[in-house]
């Protein structure tokens, strides 16, 4: 089957999460990136165009589309991978040119743009893929089929954390790029942890669990001397239906590099997973020895194989997780050009609905803390 | 050094935490178990006395503190191991004649009685030791010396966490004697899961980073059908000088045994500590490798050798931390029977304010909860 | 810079490393697949070739190699990922056109045959790489950095080890067809474990030390009933300089997946790496605290930073490590292209010389076991 | 019951073992310490019996025999806790007074010696126990009744190892009593670590798997400049009935305390255990998903629950393994004073044929060794 012919918006030299995805998307041999627009400047889009072997660079997302939508062999899909403040933008003007969307996440810096792009989607008859990359890793998908097949029983406690440690001392005034716009409310947003690793937690309880949370209390500090957002947070969650949870995440913690990990317990069994060694699944069926199920090992199911690559023992990685995303969006875009319906091609997919429901998360988490932790709906 | 004549109240057949305290007594060799009344009846109390080789019976905890005050051999010091609701009269009873009183935690079950012990221990000249044994782990030692010389800068974030999971199923309805009084308001107190382990968990967060809770904001649950008392609790920590925390008590989370651990950060670095393999402690001093520091091996200092037996790699446990607390006790016995003023010869020990403070914290869980998580000091 | 154009020999349907070297060479965006013999017939080859999307398909390798060296737009290097018997005279076929090799290993099914390839690439300007690819993992590198270093002071003992657990029922008699070919003698050659995975533990053990095995006394045995070849290896390692080892291949061990493990010793520390947590990297000081060192994170050094592609705490594996080795021979052909000479162009990457210790290793452990575990030299 | 009335020959100030074996007697509250010949001199035996409140102190371990011997409330037991070289004669010196002995292993420093020892044993109705401790942990005891009820199947390898590092510097010559005789062949015997330690490790394997060592193939080595024994040893293993084996014990591996481990692997099945993490037993059948099992936990059979002491997720450590010995030696002496004979008195208890076979085995590998690690039997 040919490839999907891919553009990129952002992820020019000295940005992290481009090169990421254009690894995701090759592992598979699913996309073939041919168009970008990459930088801030022509210029700077060019030489990064260039440096990447990319045939078409723009100096903007806005010429990019319009330019991509009148060629024949124009792009089919693009991939933006900017800051957050750019993502509705780029995102709507592709749409508009019905060109398919993968997204990084969060959704957007605001909650009126998460507002705008939500009905540019619904107005659209356009893919929109949020990346929440967790939830391509195997072992999270086995967790949650676990839940969903009722081996856990109903889901009392739902706990997920992801503390880092990279802003412990004031990285944003040492000239580390990536610490600059992550901790300015510009372009991240109103939440700072919450909204960069704090919705990837929210994400992946949700996702496992597969409930939604009703209203949550938060506790955000900013640890940071200076710092405008949140660099650690202390959430207790309250989901549909009645399960508890609490959700921790942190940048200031030291020794944790991207220490993102659920637990999850229900009446009969819980489960653990830690992204930093995602290979590994524990199940705890109440009164029985502990188990240690492994990716594509004994005790692995057809929800975690079809998403492996190599055989139990041989560990995948964040690149193979986020290629995950990737691959599935390349059958979704192959489906609906098909003519198979929107929602049914996106299946598992993280969507723009994913997308706003960590926009809510964010917010509440944000008034929440301003109200001293008062329970604030999503 | 003769050994210090000690007697017990409580501890009969069938309880469990009774014949941990003799365990721990004999460990270093400190005490002699001479007399008791070790059940409910006076019948049960000599057979338990009988079977276990101690020397006199008594029918209640009443009659041993006024006929062993009036020995010239009789006891030097008592251990309550009873269920909560009779720490406070067994305690005012020895205190009151002199007898050294080594006491189980939570202090008491309600507000009034602990009121009343803490005024009996102002009142007497004899000691109150509290047994929060896991304060007599080495590497909880060498922890709480880490940070009190400023090891990890200044603290910022305190989390500790005790999950079970004995009571995931109603086995308070199922015989478990254990079961039945820890679930049984009348007997515990107010607190279910933040009484018998959230107490522990706030103890070794406050004995370790140094820093007392100030208020917190706590969501109680209960899972068990039928079950009086919270089972899984939640709860947002502020402490007094600005450090923010969170903690977890569950007694519902499958595959959790005694799953009690630590996390504290600093500006400088982080700690973590897990009482299930109590002879590590990780030390993550910011930027630098994680360091694996190991009970009397590389790393360890004279905090926690000074509270070590036998050599690094061969594992000390649960009874050994409890036999530390014995052996201070004792220490401190001797001490003040040879001049020490009390609060000297006490030292580390948790005592009667490390009781108040865990009732006030079981309170104020209790309190918060039933006024929707609201901020409620301790 | 231009992709390689790569063709490929063995790799169709249901074959399982011919898929990994696929996505190893798309990783870092270096190669282009456009030629390949996948398969035993032209038919399925063709199939095979069509169904990935490979331009030109070939009936045997020897025809792939005649036509496309004679191509303006012919393959500049060929993977070869057949059975180990068909490595060399695929291997030879391509040298003599001037194409360079990848080849799985080991080198070959035979002394003769490695004799004989041997010989071809020392008659051969093209490059010959042998994809011992668990030296491409960046804590390996670092690990091989430290010691050649002096980190360790003088090495005094390697440990390497390699369970699985895939052979320990009779997999070859239930139409498993890689247990078929990889417990036939005719197809694998003489070694049974210590070929297919012992060669790892081998390799590793010498690449990281940097030190050659001078002899070694081996007990081969064979469990499963009815098998030709070892399926379970103790050996015991003399080094060149004095440094002593042991080694143990297994392929039914219950419980172990891919465990590959090494340890290393000197006079001043310790390294342990393990294959299925490959981004960690214990280090042990003598007399300090053990150190956790992880990939990308604090203590990571430019040898494994520089063949990283992602943060620290996102998990790198077995694909990444293999696509090093991809990524390393395709400098290493545009170096040789541009003039740099055979040997320089090479670098780190395991070459014919470590395929030839590969094969006496394999031949030292058959014959040390067939003479009762007499010493013999490598 | 009353307390067993109990000696110790060696065990003054300095010395390691000694207080260990003093607390391991304490901890199940069987013995009563009451003599002692624990120095080199009568005056510091006097001093260090003081110092524990023995009641009895004696100039030498022939006096104390003797004396004892003719008291009504003479010694019942008696530990020997000295250097190896001194086992033999003051284990003779108790048998031949009826007196029941505990000694420390390896039995004794020669095999003259141990010939001896053997007669006297056999020409004594008193029970002669040797603590090969690490046979008392629950875990160990759940692992020997797993394979004895054929749970893994037939046997087919074991691994064992005992690695240390604590003479991986020259500590003999800076004045640590313990290495000095550790490393000094008059005191130690002929081997250095698998004396000390390599017959634990020996033990272990043979007593978890039921199986005895047959023949064996050793490399010793001795690193340490100026030592005289072994500080390293490689060991090949073939046992009783066909299954193999490997061990490994060093003093010279940085980063390893006492890092004792067993691995069995069976037709059906595998065993996983470590000395610095005793409370946890991984059971491998194959084609299952691991299983954590623990102690007093879920998957904890009678036979580690029978030796257990608190419940699961509360760490038992080495100390309490020690006891359990002390424990059942208690039930033994007991058992053999109301007449039931030795050998069903004894149990699973080490004996001298424990003692025996780890001499046997201690002289093997010096042997094997020193004819280039030709195969010997034991």
């Amino acid at each position: 089957m040919a490839r999907i012919r891919l553009g990129m918006v952002g992820g020019g030299n000295d940005a992290f999460i481009g090169g990421v995805h254009r690894i995701a998307a090759r592992i598979d041999d699913r996309f073939e990136l041919v168009a970008g627009a990459l930088s801030s400047t022509p210029e700077k889009s060019a030489a990064s165009a260039k440096a990447l072997g990319i045939a078409r660079s723009y100096g903007s997302f806005t010429e990019m589309a319009k330019a991509e939508a009148t060629r024949e062999d124009g792009i089919e899909a693009v991939a933006i991978v900017t800051p957050n403040h750019v993502h509705a933008a780029a995102a709507q003007a592709f749409l508009e040119q019905g060109i398919h969307v993968i997204c990084d996440k969060p959704l957007t810096s605001t909650m009126e743009d998460a507002h705008a792009l939500e009905k540019a989607v619904a107005d659209s008859a356009s893919l929109f893929v949020l990346t929440h990359n967790y939830t391509g890793y195997p072992m999270i998908r086995q967790a949650r089929a676990m839940v969903a097949s009722g081996e856990l029983g109903a889901i009392r406690i739902v706990h997920a954390e992801y503390p880092q440690d990279w802003l412990t001392s004031p990285m944003e005034n040492e000239g580390l790029k990536q610490a600059e716009w992550r901790t300015d409310p510009a372009r991240s947003g109103a939440g700072g942890s919450v909204g960069d690793i704090g919705t990837h937690a929210h994400n992946l309880a949700c996702f496992v669990s597969g409930l939604n949370v009703e209203c949550l209390a938060a506790d955000l500090q900013c640890w940071g001397a200076g710092r405008a957002l949140d660099d650690n947070a202390h959430v207790m969650l309250r989901f549909e239906g009645g399960a508890r949870g609490m959700l921790w995440s942190s940048q200031v913690a030291p020794g944790n590099e991207n220490a993102l990990k659920l637990r999850i317990y229900g009446e009969k069994g819980g489960l653990e997973w830690a992204q930093e060694d995602p290979n590994y699944l524990w199940h705890t069926p109440h009164g029985e020895p502990k188990r240690l199920l492994t990716r594509n090992g004994a005790g692995a199911t057809e929800a975690s194989s079809a998403v492996s690559r190599i055989p139990g023992g041989h560990p995948e990685g964040y690149l193979e997780g986020f290629a995950t995303i990737y691959n599935e969006a390349a059958d979704a875009i192959r489906a609906v050009q098909g003519g198979t319906d929107r929602a049914s091609a996106m299946g598992h997919l993280p969507d723009i609905s994913s997308g706003m429901a960590g926009m809510r998360f964010i917010n509440a988490c944000v008034t929440s803390s301003s109200e001293n932790a008062a329970w604030t709906n999503l």
